[in-house]
């Protein structure tokens, strides 16, 4: 049986996904042990030109989103308003919500489909949805997620890659 | 036509692995213009108990190669002695020669067959190659090859997102 774009696709961002929201509780744990505002978390960066915590967890949750929508149709809008721990796991909890009501058929017919998505503020490059899903979706997914576990990381709190991997 | 088990991983290791060499290159320049000591980059963690700069580079590099020897058989081992910028170009160049060595049709074959791959220091798990794959391999590769990037640019080398991506 070869790879289906559902299982390589919707299964592994809710793994990713399930995971990163438990690190939200153990970093909204620290900061109530340590007594630490969590802005100071949900603020922080890695270097000042990059993005802060809240923008790195708002894109891992949209580069799930918007895969999923773009390979079946059009993604859905979710506003980057988010602030808190808990109003960044609402948002990951809406995410999983979304791509766990596709259809894998859906997804899975998806593979020759070609793809439009947005490079940069300006420009838009277009892919058949495999190679999409496989060179801009799923580097970028992992990415953001990454980072936001590397911030809290470099922050002291107390997660280890098994936190980040999650359970399939 | 479905997703190949080939597009899902060699070429997706191959876009990564070539632009974390291109990123060294501009490590590289960056302590050269900046007299910055390499090894004070090489060695660089985002925290104390974390795995440094050379680590990452060579978990990226080890996450592709042994997936691909799994999943087709048995991967080479690579040792871990790299300590310059170089050393480290020259162990995802020939990581990147063994990746592209294989034949696509025999990592295409493995959707199916039991992968027995290690957990922590004495533990293995076993997956069919599909989740072998999507589940472990990819988190793993672009969990380090996304630290190794952090560290870089935590450090204040000047690389961006596109640098991260790379080239399909």
């Amino acid at each position: 049986m070869p790879l289906s774009m559902y299982a390589a696709s919707v299964p592994a961002f809710m793994q990713t996904l399930g995971a990163l929201s438990a690190v939200l509780d153990k970093a909204a744990a620290h900061c109530a042990a340590k007594k630490i505002d969590p802005a100071a978390l949900t603020t922080a960066r890695l270097y000042p030109d990059m993005l802060m915590f809240t923008k790195q967890v708002q894109l891992a949750c949209d580069f799930a989103k918007n895969a999923v929508g773009r390979l079946i149709g059009e993604p859905p809008k979710f506003p980057d308003e988010e602030k808190t721990f808990d109003e960044l796991k609402a948002r990951i909890a809406k995410t999983i919500d979304y791509i766990k009501s596709v259809k894998p058929a859906d997804i899975d017919a998806s593979a020759d489909k070609d793809v439009t998505f947005p490079i940069g503020p300006d420009k838009t490059m277009t892919l058949p949805g495999a190679q999409y899903l496989v060179h801009a979706v799923l580097p970028n997914f992992y990415f953001h997620a990454t980072t936001a576990y590397d911030i809290l990381r470099h922050n002291g709190v107390e997660i280890g890659k098994m936190d980040f991997l999650g359970r399939r």
